[in-house]
Protein backbone atom coordinates (compact mmCIF):
# COMPACT_ATOMS: atom_id res chain seq x y z
CA UNK A 1 0.00 0.00 0.00
CA UNK A 2 1.12 3.31 -0.70
CA UNK A 3 2.92 6.22 1.85
CA UNK A 4 2.63 9.59 1.45
CA UNK A 5 5.30 11.53 3.20
CA UNK A 6 5.87 15.04 5.18
CA UNK A 7 8.44 17.33 6.85
CA UNK A 8 7.64 19.26 9.59
CA UNK A 9 10.87 20.91 11.71
CA UNK A 10 10.87 20.69 15.05
CA UNK A 11 11.29 24.14 17.18
CA UNK A 12 12.34 24.44 21.03
CA UNK A 13 8.62 24.89 22.20
CA UNK A 14 8.73 21.08 20.93
CA UNK A 15 11.64 20.00 23.42
CA UNK A 16 11.87 19.57 26.63
CA UNK A 17 14.68 19.59 29.47
CA UNK A 18 16.00 16.06 28.19
CA UNK A 19 16.90 18.11 26.00
CA UNK A 20 14.96 16.55 23.34
CA UNK A 21 11.02 16.77 21.59
CA UNK A 22 8.38 15.81 24.23
CA UNK A 23 6.99 12.60 23.59
CA UNK A 24 3.33 14.07 23.12
CA UNK A 25 4.42 16.16 19.92
CA UNK A 26 4.90 12.81 18.52
CA UNK A 27 0.78 12.69 18.01
CA UNK A 28 0.37 16.12 17.00
CA UNK A 29 2.60 14.98 13.57
CA UNK A 30 0.76 11.98 13.17
CA UNK A 31 -2.49 14.42 12.95
CA UNK A 32 0.69 16.62 10.41
CA UNK A 33 1.00 13.21 8.74
CA UNK A 34 -2.70 11.76 7.90
CA UNK A 35 -4.14 15.42 6.99
CA UNK A 36 -1.25 15.68 4.28
CA UNK A 37 -1.81 12.64 3.26
CA UNK A 38 -5.65 13.21 2.48
CA UNK A 39 -4.59 16.76 1.11
CA UNK A 40 -2.06 14.35 -1.52
CA UNK A 41 -5.37 12.63 -2.26
CA UNK A 42 -7.34 15.77 -3.30
CA UNK A 43 -9.41 15.83 -0.35
CA UNK A 44 -8.53 18.00 2.78
CA UNK A 45 -9.70 16.51 5.99
CA UNK A 46 -11.22 19.66 6.88
CA UNK A 47 -13.62 19.31 3.56
CA UNK A 48 -14.52 16.04 5.21
CA UNK A 49 -16.14 17.68 8.24
CA UNK A 50 -17.69 20.08 5.53
CA UNK A 51 -19.59 17.01 4.81
CA UNK A 52 -20.63 15.93 7.71
CA UNK A 53 -18.31 13.63 8.83
CA UNK A 54 -15.61 13.66 11.85
CA UNK A 55 -12.51 11.37 12.81
CA UNK A 56 -11.67 11.36 16.27
CA UNK A 57 -8.93 9.14 17.29
CA UNK A 58 -10.43 6.22 19.10
CA UNK A 59 -6.93 4.56 19.99
CA UNK A 60 -2.89 6.00 19.50
CA UNK A 61 0.19 3.63 20.04
CA UNK A 62 2.93 4.83 19.49
CA UNK A 63 6.92 3.17 20.12
CA UNK A 64 10.00 5.64 20.52
CA UNK A 65 13.10 4.23 18.88
CA UNK A 66 15.13 7.13 19.15
CA UNK A 67 14.66 11.01 19.75
CA UNK A 68 14.04 13.99 17.61
CA UNK A 69 16.47 17.23 18.39
CA UNK A 70 15.69 20.86 18.03
CA UNK A 71 15.77 22.07 14.80
CA UNK A 72 15.78 18.80 12.96
CA UNK A 73 13.86 18.15 9.93
CA UNK A 74 11.40 15.23 10.16
CA UNK A 75 10.01 13.03 7.99
CA UNK A 76 6.55 11.53 8.52
CA UNK A 77 5.13 8.97 6.52
CA UNK A 78 1.28 8.06 6.95
CA UNK A 79 -0.27 4.92 4.88
CA UNK A 80 -3.64 3.24 5.61
CA UNK A 81 -3.70 -0.08 7.63
CA UNK A 82 -5.61 -2.68 5.81
CA UNK A 83 -9.36 -2.20 4.63
CA UNK A 84 -11.59 0.75 5.74
CA UNK A 85 -14.80 -1.41 7.64
CA UNK A 86 -15.88 0.02 11.07
CA UNK A 87 -13.83 3.06 11.50
CA UNK A 88 -9.67 3.92 9.84
CA UNK A 89 -6.42 3.06 10.93
CA UNK A 90 -3.24 4.92 9.87
CA UNK A 91 0.16 3.80 10.35
CA UNK A 92 3.02 6.15 10.85
CA UNK A 93 6.95 6.27 10.94
CA UNK A 94 8.85 9.07 11.72
CA UNK A 95 12.39 9.39 10.69
CA UNK A 96 15.22 12.08 11.00
CA UNK A 97 16.26 13.63 7.45
CA UNK A 98 19.59 14.40 8.02
CA UNK A 99 20.34 11.03 8.82
CA UNK A 100 17.48 8.68 8.19
CA UNK A 101 17.82 7.70 11.84
CA UNK A 102 13.75 5.78 12.41
CA UNK A 103 12.49 8.10 15.71
CA UNK A 104 9.10 6.12 15.90
CA UNK A 105 6.85 3.91 14.80
CA UNK A 106 2.96 4.16 16.06
CA UNK A 107 -0.73 3.79 14.83
CA UNK A 108 -3.85 6.14 15.43
CA UNK A 109 -7.24 4.43 15.22
CA UNK A 110 -10.41 6.40 14.21
CA UNK A 111 -13.93 6.04 14.03
CA UNK A 112 -16.50 7.85 11.86
CA UNK A 113 -18.87 10.49 13.55
CA UNK A 114 -21.93 12.08 12.45
CA UNK A 115 -22.62 15.82 13.16
CA UNK A 116 -24.71 14.26 15.99
CA UNK A 117 -21.88 12.51 17.40
CA UNK A 118 -23.01 9.21 16.63
CA UNK A 119 -20.97 6.73 14.79
CA UNK A 120 -21.09 5.84 11.46
CA UNK A 121 -20.29 3.51 8.55
CA UNK A 122 -17.44 4.99 6.72
CA UNK A 123 -19.21 7.32 3.78
CA UNK A 124 -18.42 5.74 0.26
CA UNK A 125 -16.92 9.07 -0.88
CA UNK A 126 -14.39 8.16 1.32
CA UNK A 127 -13.83 4.43 0.77
CA UNK A 128 -13.87 5.50 -2.96
CA UNK A 129 -11.20 7.95 -2.59
CA UNK A 130 -8.95 5.72 -0.85
CA UNK A 131 -9.49 2.63 -3.36
CA UNK A 132 -8.71 4.75 -6.36
CA UNK A 133 -5.95 5.75 -5.09
CA UNK A 134 -4.69 2.11 -3.90
CA UNK A 135 -4.86 3.10 -0.48
CA UNK A 136 -6.93 -0.05 0.74
CA UNK A 137 -7.35 -3.03 -1.33
CA UNK B 1 -8.75 45.67 43.69
CA UNK B 2 -8.66 42.45 44.96
CA UNK B 3 -6.46 39.45 43.42
CA UNK B 4 -7.33 36.07 43.09
CA UNK B 5 -4.73 33.42 43.34
CA UNK B 6 -4.49 29.65 41.61
CA UNK B 7 -1.72 27.22 41.59
CA UNK B 8 -0.24 24.98 38.83
CA UNK B 9 2.58 22.33 39.00
CA UNK B 10 5.07 22.66 35.68
CA UNK B 11 5.65 18.95 34.26
CA UNK B 12 8.47 18.24 31.84
CA UNK B 13 6.26 18.52 29.14
CA UNK B 14 5.83 22.66 30.12
CA UNK B 15 9.90 22.52 30.03
CA UNK B 16 12.14 22.80 27.22
CA UNK B 17 16.02 22.38 26.26
CA UNK B 18 16.70 25.77 27.85
CA UNK B 19 15.92 23.73 31.18
CA UNK B 20 12.87 26.34 32.14
CA UNK B 21 9.20 26.13 31.23
CA UNK B 22 8.71 27.06 27.22
CA UNK B 23 7.92 30.96 27.49
CA UNK B 24 4.46 30.18 25.76
CA UNK B 25 3.36 27.95 28.59
CA UNK B 26 2.80 31.24 30.63
CA UNK B 27 -0.28 32.01 28.74
CA UNK B 28 -1.97 28.84 29.47
CA UNK B 29 -0.99 30.01 32.80
CA UNK B 30 -3.01 33.61 32.62
CA UNK B 31 -5.83 31.38 31.20
CA UNK B 32 -6.00 29.34 34.44
CA UNK B 33 -5.47 32.53 36.35
CA UNK B 34 -8.85 34.75 35.19
CA UNK B 35 -11.07 31.21 35.35
CA UNK B 36 -10.24 30.78 38.64
CA UNK B 37 -10.84 34.18 39.28
CA UNK B 38 -14.40 33.75 37.64
CA UNK B 39 -14.74 30.66 39.02
CA UNK B 40 -13.95 32.10 42.99
CA UNK B 41 -16.72 35.00 41.90
CA UNK B 42 -19.03 32.29 41.73
CA UNK B 43 -19.35 32.11 37.85
CA UNK B 44 -17.28 29.93 35.65
CA UNK B 45 -16.36 31.25 32.57
CA UNK B 46 -17.60 28.11 31.06
CA UNK B 47 -21.10 29.53 31.80
CA UNK B 48 -20.35 33.30 30.95
CA UNK B 49 -20.05 31.20 27.30
CA UNK B 50 -23.18 29.05 27.55
CA UNK B 51 -25.11 32.67 28.27
CA UNK B 52 -23.41 33.32 24.91
CA UNK B 53 -20.99 35.40 25.29
CA UNK B 54 -17.04 35.13 24.81
CA UNK B 55 -13.67 37.31 25.83
CA UNK B 56 -11.52 36.04 23.16
CA UNK B 57 -7.97 37.69 23.82
CA UNK B 58 -7.05 40.65 21.99
CA UNK B 59 -4.05 41.63 23.44
CA UNK B 60 -1.23 39.82 25.30
CA UNK B 61 1.93 41.47 27.60
CA UNK B 62 4.53 39.17 29.22
CA UNK B 63 7.70 40.47 30.70
CA UNK B 64 9.75 37.66 32.28
CA UNK B 65 11.68 38.24 35.01
CA UNK B 66 12.61 34.80 36.32
CA UNK B 67 12.14 31.24 35.08
CA UNK B 68 9.85 28.68 36.32
CA UNK B 69 11.45 25.26 36.37
CA UNK B 70 10.14 21.57 36.18
CA UNK B 71 8.14 20.46 39.07
CA UNK B 72 7.85 24.24 40.75
CA UNK B 73 4.79 25.07 42.23
CA UNK B 74 3.50 28.38 40.70
CA UNK B 75 1.37 31.24 42.41
CA UNK B 76 -0.92 32.42 39.55
CA UNK B 77 -2.30 36.05 40.88
CA UNK B 78 -4.82 37.37 38.98
CA UNK B 79 -7.10 41.39 39.12
CA UNK B 80 -8.92 43.22 37.26
CA UNK B 81 -7.44 46.39 35.92
CA UNK B 82 -9.64 49.45 35.94
CA UNK B 83 -12.89 49.72 35.23
CA UNK B 84 -14.83 47.33 32.60
CA UNK B 85 -15.94 49.22 29.46
CA UNK B 86 -15.82 48.26 26.00
CA UNK B 87 -13.25 45.52 26.92
CA UNK B 88 -11.95 44.20 29.98
CA UNK B 89 -8.06 43.76 31.27
CA UNK B 90 -6.74 41.55 33.36
CA UNK B 91 -3.42 41.79 35.65
CA UNK B 92 -0.88 38.64 36.15
CA UNK B 93 2.26 38.29 38.66
CA UNK B 94 3.09 34.72 38.99
CA UNK B 95 5.49 33.42 41.56
CA UNK B 96 7.60 30.59 42.53
CA UNK B 97 5.69 29.10 45.53
CA UNK B 98 8.51 27.74 47.54
CA UNK B 99 11.11 30.94 47.67
CA UNK B 100 8.30 33.74 46.36
CA UNK B 101 10.44 34.44 43.38
CA UNK B 102 8.82 36.86 40.89
CA UNK B 103 8.73 34.55 37.48
CA UNK B 104 6.39 36.95 34.95
CA UNK B 105 4.00 39.78 35.13
CA UNK B 106 1.68 40.75 32.52
CA UNK B 107 -1.91 41.19 31.11
CA UNK B 108 -4.41 40.02 28.81
CA UNK B 109 -7.14 42.64 27.42
CA UNK B 110 -10.56 40.89 26.19
CA UNK B 111 -13.22 41.90 24.24
CA UNK B 112 -16.63 40.90 24.44
CA UNK B 113 -17.89 38.64 22.00
CA UNK B 114 -21.49 37.60 21.12
CA UNK B 115 -22.31 34.27 19.76
CA UNK B 116 -22.09 35.63 16.11
CA UNK B 117 -18.70 36.79 16.97
CA UNK B 118 -19.56 40.22 17.13
CA UNK B 119 -18.36 42.79 19.24
CA UNK B 120 -20.66 44.01 22.08
CA UNK B 121 -20.92 45.64 25.23
CA UNK B 122 -20.08 44.00 28.30
CA UNK B 123 -23.36 42.00 29.83
CA UNK B 124 -24.60 43.37 32.28
CA UNK B 125 -24.75 40.21 35.05
CA UNK B 126 -20.73 40.43 34.70
CA UNK B 127 -20.10 43.94 35.33
CA UNK B 128 -22.39 43.81 37.94
CA UNK B 129 -20.87 40.21 39.74
CA UNK B 130 -17.56 41.94 39.40
CA UNK B 131 -18.54 45.17 41.31
CA UNK B 132 -19.93 43.34 44.08
CA UNK B 133 -16.74 41.73 44.75
CA UNK B 134 -14.93 44.81 44.55
CA UNK B 135 -13.15 43.85 41.88
CA UNK B 136 -13.74 46.83 39.79
CA UNK B 137 -14.49 50.29 40.85
CA UNK C 1 -1.74 -3.87 43.25
CA UNK C 2 -2.18 -0.46 44.52
CA UNK C 3 -3.50 2.93 42.14
CA UNK C 4 -2.57 6.76 42.86
CA UNK C 5 -4.88 9.17 42.48
CA UNK C 6 -3.95 12.82 41.14
CA UNK C 7 -6.54 15.30 39.52
CA UNK C 8 -6.48 18.20 36.87
CA UNK C 9 -8.75 20.50 35.18
CA UNK C 10 -9.32 21.04 31.38
CA UNK C 11 -8.39 24.39 30.20
CA UNK C 12 -9.75 25.89 26.99
CA UNK C 13 -6.08 25.96 25.51
CA UNK C 14 -6.74 21.79 26.22
CA UNK C 15 -9.70 21.75 24.09
CA UNK C 16 -9.94 21.94 20.10
CA UNK C 17 -12.43 22.93 17.56
CA UNK C 18 -14.35 19.48 18.18
CA UNK C 19 -15.14 20.86 20.91
CA UNK C 20 -13.49 18.20 23.38
CA UNK C 21 -9.72 17.90 24.76
CA UNK C 22 -6.84 17.15 22.24
CA UNK C 23 -6.01 13.46 22.24
CA UNK C 24 -2.30 14.10 22.83
CA UNK C 25 -2.84 16.05 26.15
CA UNK C 26 -3.78 13.20 27.56
CA UNK C 27 0.05 12.16 27.15
CA UNK C 28 0.72 14.93 29.25
CA UNK C 29 -2.07 13.79 32.28
CA UNK C 30 -0.27 10.12 31.93
CA UNK C 31 3.08 12.35 32.85
CA UNK C 32 1.25 14.37 35.80
CA UNK C 33 -0.29 10.72 36.92
CA UNK C 34 3.33 8.96 37.56
CA UNK C 35 5.10 12.10 38.97
CA UNK C 36 2.17 12.13 41.47
CA UNK C 37 2.35 8.52 42.54
CA UNK C 38 6.45 8.78 42.71
CA UNK C 39 5.06 12.52 45.24
CA UNK C 40 3.08 10.44 47.22
CA UNK C 41 5.95 6.93 47.78
CA UNK C 42 8.19 9.84 48.85
CA UNK C 43 10.45 10.67 45.98
CA UNK C 44 9.76 12.61 43.34
CA UNK C 45 10.87 11.91 39.71
CA UNK C 46 12.81 15.17 40.02
CA UNK C 47 15.07 13.57 42.38
CA UNK C 48 15.10 10.79 40.62
CA UNK C 49 16.53 12.70 37.93
CA UNK C 50 18.83 14.58 40.42
CA UNK C 51 20.17 11.10 41.24
CA UNK C 52 21.44 10.52 37.31
CA UNK C 53 18.35 8.43 36.56
CA UNK C 54 16.09 9.33 33.52
CA UNK C 55 12.99 7.21 32.71
CA UNK C 56 12.29 8.00 28.64
CA UNK C 57 9.09 6.88 27.09
CA UNK C 58 9.73 4.61 25.43
CA UNK C 59 6.29 3.26 23.97
CA UNK C 60 2.66 4.84 25.11
CA UNK C 61 -1.04 3.10 23.97
CA UNK C 62 -4.06 5.18 24.86
CA UNK C 63 -7.45 4.18 24.22
CA UNK C 64 -10.01 6.96 23.93
CA UNK C 65 -13.42 5.81 25.33
CA UNK C 66 -15.18 9.21 26.00
CA UNK C 67 -14.22 12.96 25.72
CA UNK C 68 -13.16 15.53 28.60
CA UNK C 69 -14.77 18.60 28.43
CA UNK C 70 -13.70 22.27 28.63
CA UNK C 71 -13.46 23.07 32.58
CA UNK C 72 -13.93 19.50 33.38
CA UNK C 73 -12.00 17.57 36.86
CA UNK C 74 -10.57 14.70 35.48
CA UNK C 75 -9.24 12.03 37.81
CA UNK C 76 -5.74 10.25 36.76
CA UNK C 77 -5.26 6.63 38.22
CA UNK C 78 -1.55 5.59 37.76
CA UNK C 79 -0.37 1.99 39.07
CA UNK C 80 2.77 -0.11 38.18
CA UNK C 81 1.78 -3.05 35.89
CA UNK C 82 3.99 -6.17 36.90
CA UNK C 83 7.27 -6.18 37.81
CA UNK C 84 10.45 -3.51 37.20
CA UNK C 85 12.75 -5.62 35.18
CA UNK C 86 14.17 -4.64 32.00
CA UNK C 87 12.00 -0.97 32.23
CA UNK C 88 8.92 0.10 33.91
CA UNK C 89 5.03 -0.13 32.49
CA UNK C 90 2.68 2.31 33.71
CA UNK C 91 -0.95 2.13 33.71
CA UNK C 92 -3.69 4.39 33.68
CA UNK C 93 -6.96 5.04 33.80
CA UNK C 94 -9.06 8.55 33.01
CA UNK C 95 -12.40 9.41 34.25
CA UNK C 96 -14.66 12.84 34.67
CA UNK C 97 -15.00 13.28 37.95
CA UNK C 98 -18.51 14.86 38.28
CA UNK C 99 -20.21 11.49 36.56
CA UNK C 100 -17.41 8.99 37.07
CA UNK C 101 -17.15 8.71 33.31
CA UNK C 102 -14.53 6.49 31.81
CA UNK C 103 -12.77 9.03 29.22
CA UNK C 104 -9.29 7.12 28.57
CA UNK C 105 -7.21 3.51 29.34
CA UNK C 106 -3.73 3.70 28.71
CA UNK C 107 -0.18 2.63 29.62
CA UNK C 108 3.05 3.79 28.85
CA UNK C 109 6.45 1.74 28.89
CA UNK C 110 9.93 3.26 30.06
CA UNK C 111 13.69 2.42 30.17
CA UNK C 112 16.39 3.69 32.79
CA UNK C 113 18.95 5.49 31.12
CA UNK C 114 21.87 7.31 32.66
CA UNK C 115 23.42 10.76 32.63
CA UNK C 116 25.04 9.35 29.02
CA UNK C 117 22.32 8.20 27.29
CA UNK C 118 23.06 4.47 28.25
CA UNK C 119 19.91 2.00 28.86
CA UNK C 120 20.71 0.69 32.34
CA UNK C 121 19.26 -1.70 34.80
CA UNK C 122 16.40 -0.22 37.27
CA UNK C 123 18.35 1.12 40.50
CA UNK C 124 18.02 -0.59 43.45
CA UNK C 125 16.88 2.31 45.25
CA UNK C 126 13.67 2.61 42.98
CA UNK C 127 12.81 -0.99 42.94
CA UNK C 128 12.76 -1.49 46.81
CA UNK C 129 10.75 1.65 47.23
CA UNK C 130 7.96 0.40 44.93
CA UNK C 131 7.93 -3.14 46.79
CA UNK C 132 8.22 -1.61 50.13
CA UNK C 133 4.65 0.71 48.99
CA UNK C 134 3.93 -2.85 47.27
CA UNK C 135 3.34 -0.76 43.93
CA UNK C 136 4.93 -4.20 42.61
CA UNK C 137 5.15 -7.71 43.82
CA UNK D 1 14.94 47.08 7.52
CA UNK D 2 14.67 44.00 6.07
CA UNK D 3 11.58 41.26 6.64
CA UNK D 4 11.73 37.51 6.40
CA UNK D 5 8.83 35.73 5.68
CA UNK D 6 8.13 31.81 6.91
CA UNK D 7 4.86 29.78 6.40
CA UNK D 8 3.27 26.99 8.77
CA UNK D 9 -0.06 25.27 8.09
CA UNK D 10 -2.48 25.51 11.31
CA UNK D 11 -3.00 21.96 12.64
CA UNK D 12 -6.02 20.47 14.66
CA UNK D 13 -4.44 20.56 17.74
CA UNK D 14 -3.76 24.04 17.57
CA UNK D 15 -7.25 25.20 17.68
CA UNK D 16 -9.60 25.13 20.48
CA UNK D 17 -13.01 25.05 21.00
CA UNK D 18 -13.81 28.44 19.72
CA UNK D 19 -13.04 26.60 16.48
CA UNK D 20 -10.01 29.15 15.55
CA UNK D 21 -5.86 29.08 16.74
CA UNK D 22 -5.44 29.18 20.82
CA UNK D 23 -3.86 32.54 21.25
CA UNK D 24 -0.50 30.71 23.20
CA UNK D 25 0.12 29.02 19.86
CA UNK D 26 1.06 32.64 18.43
CA UNK D 27 4.12 32.78 20.67
CA UNK D 28 5.54 29.18 18.82
CA UNK D 29 4.80 30.95 15.57
CA UNK D 30 6.86 33.85 16.60
CA UNK D 31 9.39 31.59 17.10
CA UNK D 32 9.38 30.00 13.93
CA UNK D 33 9.60 33.31 12.58
CA UNK D 34 12.51 34.44 14.12
CA UNK D 35 14.36 30.95 13.72
CA UNK D 36 13.74 31.34 9.89
CA UNK D 37 14.85 34.76 9.95
CA UNK D 38 18.15 33.42 11.29
CA UNK D 39 18.87 30.65 9.13
CA UNK D 40 17.90 32.99 5.96
CA UNK D 41 21.10 35.02 6.99
CA UNK D 42 23.19 31.96 6.95
CA UNK D 43 23.30 31.14 11.07
CA UNK D 44 21.05 28.52 13.09
CA UNK D 45 19.77 29.42 15.91
CA UNK D 46 20.77 25.90 17.43
CA UNK D 47 24.70 27.35 16.00
CA UNK D 48 24.56 30.23 17.97
CA UNK D 49 23.67 28.28 21.18
CA UNK D 50 26.14 25.73 20.30
CA UNK D 51 28.96 28.53 20.34
CA UNK D 52 27.33 29.39 23.99
CA UNK D 53 25.18 32.23 23.47
CA UNK D 54 21.23 31.84 24.83
CA UNK D 55 18.54 34.39 23.46
CA UNK D 56 15.46 33.62 26.01
CA UNK D 57 12.71 35.80 25.72
CA UNK D 58 12.25 38.79 27.89
CA UNK D 59 8.82 40.25 27.04
CA UNK D 60 6.51 39.35 24.12
CA UNK D 61 3.51 41.64 23.03
CA UNK D 62 0.74 40.02 20.84
CA UNK D 63 -2.21 41.94 19.54
CA UNK D 64 -4.82 39.67 18.27
CA UNK D 65 -6.54 41.10 15.35
CA UNK D 66 -8.26 38.19 13.51
CA UNK D 67 -8.20 34.57 14.18
CA UNK D 68 -6.39 31.36 12.27
CA UNK D 69 -8.73 28.91 11.33
CA UNK D 70 -8.23 25.29 11.18
CA UNK D 71 -5.80 24.15 8.12
CA UNK D 72 -4.82 27.84 6.93
CA UNK D 73 -1.21 28.55 5.78
CA UNK D 74 -0.14 31.67 7.52
CA UNK D 75 2.72 33.74 6.71
CA UNK D 76 4.83 35.06 10.09
CA UNK D 77 7.02 37.87 9.01
CA UNK D 78 10.13 39.16 11.29
CA UNK D 79 12.23 41.70 11.17
CA UNK D 80 14.32 43.32 13.93
CA UNK D 81 13.58 46.39 15.49
CA UNK D 82 16.29 49.30 15.66
CA UNK D 83 19.91 48.60 17.05
CA UNK D 84 21.26 45.33 18.67
CA UNK D 85 22.64 46.82 22.26
CA UNK D 86 21.77 45.50 25.28
CA UNK D 87 19.16 42.75 23.69
CA UNK D 88 17.91 42.18 20.82
CA UNK D 89 13.42 42.81 19.82
CA UNK D 90 12.25 41.43 17.10
CA UNK D 91 8.63 42.61 15.47
CA UNK D 92 6.45 40.11 13.90
CA UNK D 93 3.17 40.24 11.31
CA UNK D 94 1.35 37.06 11.08
CA UNK D 95 -1.02 37.19 7.98
CA UNK D 96 -3.14 34.15 6.60
CA UNK D 97 -2.25 33.26 3.34
CA UNK D 98 -5.01 32.70 1.40
CA UNK D 99 -6.78 36.22 1.74
CA UNK D 100 -4.38 38.26 3.18
CA UNK D 101 -6.34 39.07 6.23
CA UNK D 102 -3.97 40.55 9.29
CA UNK D 103 -4.04 38.16 12.28
CA UNK D 104 -1.66 39.58 14.99
CA UNK D 105 1.46 41.98 14.86
CA UNK D 106 3.35 41.80 17.88
CA UNK D 107 7.51 41.34 19.76
CA UNK D 108 9.44 39.79 21.34
CA UNK D 109 12.75 41.04 23.64
CA UNK D 110 15.62 38.86 24.35
CA UNK D 111 18.30 39.22 25.97
CA UNK D 112 21.90 37.52 25.37
CA UNK D 113 23.01 35.04 27.95
CA UNK D 114 26.09 33.20 28.26
CA UNK D 115 26.29 29.52 29.04
CA UNK D 116 26.36 30.01 33.22
CA UNK D 117 22.84 32.25 32.55
CA UNK D 118 24.88 35.40 32.97
CA UNK D 119 23.17 38.74 30.70
CA UNK D 120 26.13 39.61 28.34
CA UNK D 121 26.27 41.98 25.33
CA UNK D 122 25.69 40.84 22.29
CA UNK D 123 28.32 38.74 20.85
CA UNK D 124 30.02 40.26 17.81
CA UNK D 125 29.54 37.63 15.22
CA UNK D 126 26.00 38.20 15.79
CA UNK D 127 25.72 41.76 15.21
CA UNK D 128 28.17 41.85 12.45
CA UNK D 129 25.85 39.04 10.28
CA UNK D 130 23.38 41.50 11.31
CA UNK D 131 24.52 44.49 10.00
CA UNK D 132 25.98 42.71 6.61
CA UNK D 133 22.69 41.77 6.03
CA UNK D 134 21.37 45.11 6.72
CA UNK D 135 19.11 43.82 9.74
CA UNK D 136 20.16 46.62 11.55
CA UNK D 137 21.52 49.94 11.19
Amino acid sequence: MKTYISTYRVIYGDTDRMGVAYHANYLRWFEIGRAEMFRSLGMTYKSIEEQGYFLPVAEVNCKFISSAQYDDIILIEASIDGAVRGGIKFNYRITRESDGTELVRGFTRHAFMDRNGKVVRPPGFIVELLREHQMIP
